[in-house]
């Protein structure tokens, strides 16, 4: 299994606190060795880093938490693989344009047959089951919706529709953006939690760290955080449930629905 | 304008050298101060860096230079804004998904009437005409041959007439790749060297770094490097002819042609 962190905020954030706690789960408190990304949306900018190495270890992660990128939608996941070899094409989140737009996934779970469904338009790099899905989803998207809808919520409930679908074929956690929205589906294991003021202090469940959001906030912003697992030991995280579709939008749950 | 700097090689190899070189022009050495980005093949895996700030002062960019990334394709842009505001979404490279492989393009020139183009399986994410052109390229590619040609110079020939077609608006010096074939266009500037045994030392005309290769290398490795002006003051450069399309691979010039 892996584990996932998401982001969306109304006002540009540093993710680097959240993805510090994250990062010690890839080989130090946690076992998820094989590789790690990270994808950062700034406007309709797009920037990913990816790592084959174990995140704990890794120096490129060191200066990703240390170089402070604000960005209003993050998408990030380590990697503990079962489908798919360790290697740069099969390390999460993948992207893809489908509307001027780069779209961003990252998933936690496996999923069996998908490989048996046809595509399109996109095609995996790598092979994992993920992208493949990713690619299927997207691939349903497109040919829905030639164009962008006028109507989000007309969007939302295809989207969820087709996540719907695949979740049949297993465990189906994701994260997935095109960059203002973020879609969240749960399967087994998703847990968030929205900072607004009045802002707190923040202890990391796997680092030593903590932040007072206070000192770092205006009292207008708006942060919702989405991990496989709780990250701070003194906030109240709240789990999605099983089959629960979320959409996220400036630091707020926009649109959700339980199968 | 701007600079392009690229790499074909035969055996994974560290671009380091080459690029600390080039990122002394963002600001420093030259006047390319509106971001730069770089990307690079590990295999079919894809890793870009991108940053709207000058190179010459980016602590990204620094980091970038030290950790040591073995790659065997390597496309690099440092950006001096014409067209498209300086933000992440306008920063080359940019790349797309083409049969499973991710394609890279990045530009040095202006383009006039691009957009006037139709475009449609691929829309630029930014406003650039970099990226409108790169969309327009991968397009054709796409209608001509839904799936990879057998012959690779079937390919190769389909690309350089479109590449022709575009480089009638203006000036198009570019360097694409699908992570095995690098290819390029001369307009009016573009200079190449292969580096391979006997190795020597190379000297970089921007920073007072130097390099022995043949502490480096294994005598089997060809390692090709393309970049706008020479980055050394005592290697042999050679200057690509206006209108000179060529194709590296492997380390190799595999393919070239003039109009």
């Amino acid at each position: 299994m892996c584990e996932l962190l998401g982001m969306s905020a109304n006002v540009p954030t540093d993710i680097c606190f959240s993805f510090a706690g994250l990062m010690q789960r890839g080989g130090a408190t946690g076992p998820h060795r094989d590789g790690w990304g990270i994808a950062y949306y700034e406007g309709k900018g797009y920037r990913a880093v990816h790592d084959p190495q174990p995140s704990a270890d890794s120096k490129l992660a060191q200066f990703m938490q240390s170089y402070s990128i604000k960005s209003h939608t993050v998408i990030s996941h380590i990697r503990k693989a079962n489908r798919g070899r360790v290697c740069l094409e099969n390390t999460h989140p993948f992207s893809r344009e489908l509307w001027g737009k780069t779209w961003a996934f990252a998933h936690n779970g496996q999923l069996k047959g998908i490989k048996k469904w046809p595509l399109e338009h996109y095609l995996p790099v790598g092979t994992t089951d993920s992208e493949y899905a990713f690619c299927w989803l997207l691939d349903q998207v497109r040919n829905r919706f030639p164009t962008p809808p006028r109507q989000r919520k007309q969007l939302w409930g295809f989207i969820e529709a087709q996540i719907r679908e695949v979740a049949q074929l297993g465990i189906f956690n994701i994260l997935m953006s095109d960059s203002h929205s973020l879609y969240t589906h749960c399967s087994t294991k998703l847990a968030w939690l929205t900072r607004q003021a009045p802002f707190g202090n923040a202890q990391l469940l796997d680092t030593g760290m903590s932040v007072d959001f206070a000192q770092e906030t205006q009292p207008s912003d708006k942060v919702t955080v989405i991990a496989t697992e709780p990250l701070t030991t003194n906030e109240q995280w709240q789990s999605l449930k099983n089959g629960q579709f979320t959409v996220f939008r400036q630091g707020k749950m926009a649109y959700q629905a339980e199968s």
